[in-house]
């Protein structure tokens, strides 16, 4: 390892230290803050390494690492909140350019590596993207249940656009997972009404 | 899979949650406050997706697995500081039962898989287990000549104290990565003495 190359690697380390300071809608699950990306990220390479056993043919490995920089982009270009309005062609200018500079702060063949699992997780078309987009909607789902209902009832979502707006990702991703997680849902609305 | 599994899965995922509640010693590169142990496994998990190209030999998913679950037993346990005196066995006692219980959470068949990875962390005999307590090491090292000594200087450790307590682990797990860590640490007290 030449010495230009280790240091390229460690400014790109160092670089995203700041994704500990971009924060989300969600909060923990101890309610005593809102999640950051950062621990975001390992929380879902963590469901990763728990669920994807459900299909022996997925490759873990490549699950856990979509997972662990997926959000990097956000050190430029912000988190955008699920249950807002935003303009999506304008952000996915703003992530590819986030994605161009961040990962181009590592040695050249390490950049194309990193830029080629970033685009494969946004393109959600292999199975491995799809299982890693369908954890990064069971997540936030998970601390809605156990927080009061969280950033459904701090945007008065509603049940229907709950299933509208979590489904069609987790089932594409694993059926089995948005069947317990619809269920949970259900229960956690049924509750709320009484 | 059966709808236990996943319920057992599903609780084992909630309740690490808590690990982002773990607040370490370091502080964040932009020092806007402690850094937890949760974002910490994060940043430890994309220091070895960067730097393990090293050494081709090693098994990459592996080290990542360690260094995301390494701290889980720190949710019953707590961090223990590195320039702090502890009781020792009391700590691996209390990490023991730890990870008996939190791992416990899970379905049988991984409540070993994650035990023997989290075992093998802690032995430091494998490559894996070795490169992984390496970069434990070396990232908060990073953190503390980017932000005026942070925990060396909070503590009152020396140069010398810095090379005695994270040398013999940095390099046990790559000389090259010490190599360069022990010149930032030379730099970083050479630039306080002036």
């Amino acid at each position: 390892m030449t010495e230009d190359r280790l240091d390229r690697q460690l400014t790109f380390l160092i670089e995203i230290d700041a994704l500990k300071s971009v924060t989300r809608q969600s909060v923990l699950a101890n309610r005593s803050r809102h999640e950051n990306s950062a621990e975001h990220s390992w929380h879902l390479a963590m469901f990763a390494l728990v669920l994807s056993e459900a299909d022996p043919a997925l490759d873990v490995a490549k699950i856990v690492a979509m997972l662990l920089i997926h959000d990097i982009v956000e050190i430029d270009a912000g988190d955008a909140p699920i249950h807002a309005a935003y303009d999506a062609a304008a952000l996915l200018q703003a992530e590819e350019a986030a994605a161009k500079r961040i990962f181009g702060l590592l040695p050249e063949t390490q950049q194309e590596i990193f830029l080629s699992i970033w685009r494969e997780f946004e393109a959600a078309e292999t199975a491995e993207a799809r299982f890693a987009k369908a954890v990064d909607r069971l997540q936030p789902l998970l601390l809605n249940t156990l927080t009061d209902g969280g950033t459904w009832a701090s945007n008065g979502v509603t049940e229907d656009q709950v299933y509208d707006r979590y489904g069609p990702t987790i089932e594409r991703g694993s059926p089995a997972l948005w069947s317990r997680a619809r269920a949970l849902v259900r229960q956690h609305f049924a509750a709320a009404e009484d």
